[in-house]
C-alpha cells in the first residue's frame, strides 16, 4: 500500500510542476499497476479531467471494458462526489485516499443547493418508452 | 423547455440506433444550444461516457471554460450522482429531466457500499504539503 501511495504522490507531483492542483491517482489490480493519472482541470479545462477520471478512463481503455472488477483506487486527496460515483459504477472494489478533502470530499457540505428538477410533461412518457423498447429487447 | 427536451430525446433515440442506453443531453445558455450529446457507454467502453458526461465535456471546450456559469442541463432520465456532481462543479445551474431513475438517480438506494477509506501513512503529510504548498503560491 505504501509503494500505491508513492506512485500516486508522483503524479501529484507531476500536476504540482504543470500548474494544476496537485493530486494524484493511482489503479491497481492484483499488485499490477493498471493506469495512473495526474489531474489536468487546467490543462483540459474541465473538472471531468481529475485525476481519478482519467486514471478510470485510461484503465477502461487498458482493459478494454466499462468494470474495472477487482481494481482498488489510490488518490493522495479524498475524491469527490463525482469521482466516487464513477468508481462505484466501474465496480472498482476499494477506494484508498490519504487526506481528507473537507470541502470536496464526498461528504462534504453544500454540494447540491442547484437545482435538479423532474419536469412532467407529454414528453416524459417518450423517454419512458424509449428506455422500456430497449431493456425489453435486450431481455 | 418542450424543444429543448425534444432535442434531448433525439439524443436518446440516437443512442437507441447505436445500442446504447437511450439516454441524451442537451446544454443551453440564454436560449442558444451549447452541447448536445447521446450515451456512448458501449461504444467508448466506460461508464464515463453518460451523455451528461459527454455534454459538458463538449461544452467546456466550446465554451474554453471549465466553469458552465448561466448554462441548464436537459436530460431524458435522471442524472446519476457522477453526472450531477460534475453538472455541479462545472458550476450548471439548472438540471431538468423528464424521468426519474429508481435505480442510479442521485438519491437511489445503494451507492455507497463500496469502501471508501482514509489510510494514515507516513506519506498523508506529504500529500497535505503539496496541497498547501500550491495554493499558498496562488494566494
Amino acid at each position: 500500500m505504501k509503494k500505491s501511495f508513492e506512485l500516486a504522490l508522483k503524479q501529484a507531483e507531476k500536476a504540482l510542476k504543470r500548474s494544476e492542483v496537485p493530486i494524484g491517482a493511482l489503479l491497481m489490480k492484483d499488485g499490477k499497476i493498471i493506469a495512473r493519472a495526474h489531474n489536468q482541470t487546467e490543462k483540459k479545462k474541465t473538472f471531468l479531467a481529475h485525476a481519478e477520471m482519467i486514471c478510470i478512463q485510461r484503465a477502461c481503455k487498458k482493459l478494454n471494458s466499462k468494470y474495472l472488477t477487482g481494481c482498488d483506487l489510490f488518490v493522495t486527496l479524498e475524491p469527490c462526489l463525482m469521482c466516487r460515483t464513477a468508481a462505484k459504477l466501474s465496480r472498482i472494489k476499494n477506494i484508498y485516499y490519504l487526506t481528507k478533502s473537507e470541502k470536496f470530499g464526498s461528504r462534504g457540505p453544500g454540494y447540491f443547493k442547484s437545482k435538479n428538477r423532474r419536469i412532467t410533461s407529454p414528453l416524459t412518457q417518450r423517454s419512458v418508452d424509449l428506455l422500456q423498447d430497449f431493456f425489453r429487447q435486450r431481455r
